[in-house]
């Protein structure tokens, strides 16, 4: 009935020619590639709401490098409608990722009681093959395939009512049998200190993804301050092998809601990769007050409270360096104690970059002083 | 496997407790109530890329009164993977209508080749029996269930090489016999003046509709000052049945990218209903400036014009009355001519306001002004 | 040398024709206007960097009703290069105040050190009468003029090291003669506790000032959710007279930060005139999650969180009613305990209004809900 | 009266240290750096309304990096309270520009009626020198100092009623003399197109100043993509003398309004500096459309349109190459006429980048595609 003109006219109208694509500024570091990755979300072949394609689009907007449609092995909300195949939404998004340029890993969601509670499985070949009655059969599955396995929201209050995570004796065997790679420190808007604090001791890869099940501006909103959360992953290139090799080398950290999780040796290149002081030296006259030029290339707004007494200065308390800006740092001479040039260490520590979850990343600036009185 | 405790709690997981709606603030008129409507839109059960019930959550968060998801009858792109039923979005979408009190119309989408063209079929009771192999039959078929029916799009390029809307003589047979009630004038992004010039001529009613079929803020962005075209419906109260009876007496009017078309006799009164002076007179003290300040309730930006010389004062040539603020527009005496009080009358055209294809709205502020020298 | 012509050209051509003002969105109540004004602002005239009539401006286009300009008494920054005049700035601004239809109240800062630290004098008839060497003088200049006057910045880091302000017996002899009329418990961003609570307890007016000396836009940024503080005054209307009268009668509150600050008595009014639940009644069907509409009329984000067990029904924790827009709360029923109609409060506290230092405003909302099994 | 401390803790309370710096993102060129400059803006010291010090802060804050503050010599608004001083406002700003590294130069407005009318001297010794009865020893004077001098505004309605530049004798006689070296092709938000085709034929250097005399973000505001315009001069380092250098060399361009205005020497480079197409070959498979990716390193918003037609390709006959942003061109193969590998030239011109009044700069983008089909 339908020419094939119309079908072709009917699909050029999807207005898409003027996509735009908003880079999340994190710089690169220690010789790796910085990807920006989102390893938990659903499209209407799980529990979403929007077809395939629409994730690798959403994606391509927000910056990412990488995602995983990880749908539900076990519970398909639309099932009266769509018929329930474990690969077909890798299937259907894949050519429009090509087109993109984004890495799409194949991956699915085993979604059971607590414990163990949920996994993705990452990397795998054949989703189906994890479609078993027995939970540790289906993560077997997983594992058999090579996949990289990690806990979803250990602290979900969905199965912890107290929000608290917990850890079973489920996951200990998982553990030691080699099948838990790592845990989401954060999911949608929530962090788990708990599952951030088991990644440190056990060392595990920590992560933190959307687990988006709608439209992503309907949740997150790029524009507004409020992004999703995504996994950096530090790669030796943009590849899904690269990022395999990373995940399991345990080379990651999240990064949500202007905030940093992740070890020391990660943050502390990303926070001195991305801030530079302009000035070569400052000039101090007297108790005047005089002011440091201080850049930041990446786009997080870094929160600084100072860590010690400074002798020869007064420094603001506390103070931001805002993303993609230049800001002022005022500083004035404390005591007329010295004459002639002078290096001076300023230690801060930056409140939203988390080294544990009870530790701040602790950085020193480095001022140029000359006192001319 | 699964136990309903699970299901639950992933049911209740969707992030939704905390979604915000901006109204559309364009005010009532003449006794009616001013709906917003889109009344064109697609989801996965023809060629769209997102559930049904998304379209319902995106319509009340966009400020909308009423919708209509109108899938295609004849184009099912993804029936590779869902069957195709022509009541199902309907069925889907409902229940989350009525929880978020927002009126869902049944409707679909005759997509033919031109001509006649696309058609829109709105208040169906089975949108199945729409689904016939000659589009005569269709168009009937909606007709005897008492439908709506308004021609999609005449202009789109995808019918029209040259973007032009071009009348066949089958859309002479629709209109003679009582079955073509209105016209997009504006679809998506898209406005056609010999749509708009034939509504005039043909006492058809105007629409204006997204035909979204991608997640509505990848399109649109209603934060951003591109929100989606709407149909203003001059209804007698929020209700179905008093949409389908403003529609089929004509009294609407298309809203799209800070503009409006319609009949002088809707955009005088959402004009007038807007704006405010607030000054109650303006006291001019030789030649100095004064200022007259004048409010607009409305949410549009209404761009003025002077229309016509004003004998007594200088006035901007043009200006802009910005939505939901109060502005200033400087005055001065012209010549010390008169002394006291008196009434003056400035005329304006609103440039964004077009009641012909080529003929903009004219309206007049009416100013008290003391002359004191 | 230069002809009036080129005067007054150069004189229209500052682009004022298009200033915009944003109202500020807080309603009226108890039968009062409520008036937004700032009492503390400072002109090239003392140490600020701005030429009065800019302090009008900027008023209007911040949506303010009333303004003072509170030069320094005792402090001239450019007196190098103006002269001393201590009315100057008023008489400046007072055309442009005219013009604009703002209340422009004469008033002065008398600048001492602590104890017992600054004062605002309002309602001056002349401020030069307040250049005296002994403050007790000075203040008295204020009194004896009818004047209204207030303690300024009680916990300024500047006379109080630690932040904390602090009560000197000065400020008791100042009470006990009647000079003391109210109190800044808030002064740009800082808020100061101790001082929210002498005003509750010795019954002074509370306000809340800008104590600009920039342009405002370059500390503030009404656009982006850091507008300058504001003092509410509830005034029988809207002239100089009658919120000379509210500020002795204590009728004020003080709005920053989407903050309110204020006695239980303001607060409460100014909740329950903004919002409203839309639903005439909700109905529930068994455990299904069913959605309640609560529109926002004022600009605040008021920020809820529950207060006391619901026995009937699950509701979110927290929440929020975004300023301007409608908002949706989640609801369940708990176990079905009943049947029919039914009116439930959910007692709630609002996080960012207080009546005390400690203590959050208490408010309930009022559903009617009908349970259908 | 006042202690020392008093007068320090005043002069420390003015919340400057967290100010903000947006940097202009217009890449260097040819081995020159781009700097950001605006010549002419005013002071209280003439008829402005903010502090000297005040344009030294705002144009730190909107990334310029050089300023000359430009006070009438002629006329004097606030002379009543400031003394006429011709040196003093830059003697104010010097140390603040100092302390931010921003070039101060001093500069002066010899403001005559027309002819010739309102000329700019920067780069002077002793602006006072300038103050004479008659403008042609005025100018002198500023010559003899080795000034560079330009036109302002030569269509200001204030001098032109018809808004339309005229060349006068005393126009020739200046430039025949060697003392006009440039104009505004843009004064705040007029732009000349007669100056611009006098700067092209006379070889004078284009300028584009803001010429603001209340507060910046009172009449422009760099957040909403209404920033002031600016002078792009290509100087071989950022310091007064290359300023100079650059601008008795014309090598100028002007930025507003998202347009650039220059010769085609220095906007060609902006542009290829600018953007870059990702993709190294785009894989075109039938007639199956494929999408290019362009990032775009500059802040303007390019607005291109076909110049030309294309053979092998369907692409969009206009698009935006949005600031900062990768956007998509979605392309398609018109005939399946080759195979293999093939660079593509793509013409376009750009809209908002004008190398006349009359021509927009025409650029080549250049694909390499494959075709498989």
């Amino acid at each position: 009935l339908l020419t094939t003109l119309l079908i072709i006219t009917i699909l050029f109208q999807d207005g898409y020619s003027q996509r735009i694509r908003n880079e999340i500024d994190i710089p690169d570091i220690l010789g790796y590639k910085t990807l920006k990755c989102d390893f938990h979300m659903h499209t209407v072949f799980s529990d979403g709401k929007v077809w395939p394609t629409v994730r690798v689009e959403e994606a391509w907007s927000d910056g990412l490098d990488a995602i995983s449609i990880t749908e539900h092995i076990e519970y398909q909300a639309h099932k009266e409608d769509i018929a329930v195949k474990h690969n077909r939404s890798y299937d259907i998004a894949k050519p429009r990722a090509i087109g993109l340029n984004l890495s799409l890993i194949k991956g699915a969601e085993i979604t059971r009681e607590m414990p163990p509670g949920h996994f993705n499985a990452l990397f795998l070949n054949d989703a189906a093959l994890l479609d078993k009655p027995e939970w540790q059969d289906a993560i077997k599955a997983a594992h058999t395939q090579g996949a990289f396995i990690f806990w979803n929201h250990p602290g979900w209050s969905g199965q912890q009512p107290d929000g608290k995570a917990r850890w079973y004796d489920e996951h200990t065997e998982l553990e030691n049998s080699g099948m838990l790679h790592g845990m989401e420190v954060v999911n949608a808007s929530e962090y788990y200190p708990e599952a951030h604090q088991w990644c440190l001791d056990k060392n595990l890869t920590m992560l933190g993804n959307s687990d988006v099940h709608g439209p992503i501006d309907m949740n997150y909103d790029s524009h507004k301050g409020k992004p999703r959360p995504v996994t950096l992953v530090f790669a030796k290139e943009k590849t899904p092998a690269a990022i395999k090799e990373a995940l399991f080398s345990r080379r990651t950290a999240v990064y949500y809601n202007n905030t940093l999780i992740g070890k020391r040796e990660y943050l502390e290149p990303i926070f001195y990769n991305s801030i530079q002081i302009l000035n070569s030296t400052v000039v101090l006259k007297g108790k005047n007050r005089e002011y440091v030029q201080i850049s930041n290339d990446s786009e997080m707004d870094f929160e600084l409270t100072i860590a010690g007494d400074i002798l020869e200065l007064d420094v603001p308390s506390t103070f931001t360096i805002h993303g993609g800006k230049t800001v002022i740092m005022a500083i004035r001479s404390k005591e007329e104690i010295y004459q002639g040039e002078k290096s001076i260490q300023l230690p801060f520590r930056v409140k939203n970059m988390k080294i544990t979850p009870e530790e701040e990343l602790s950085v020193v600036l480095e001022l140029n002083v000359t006192q001319n009185n």
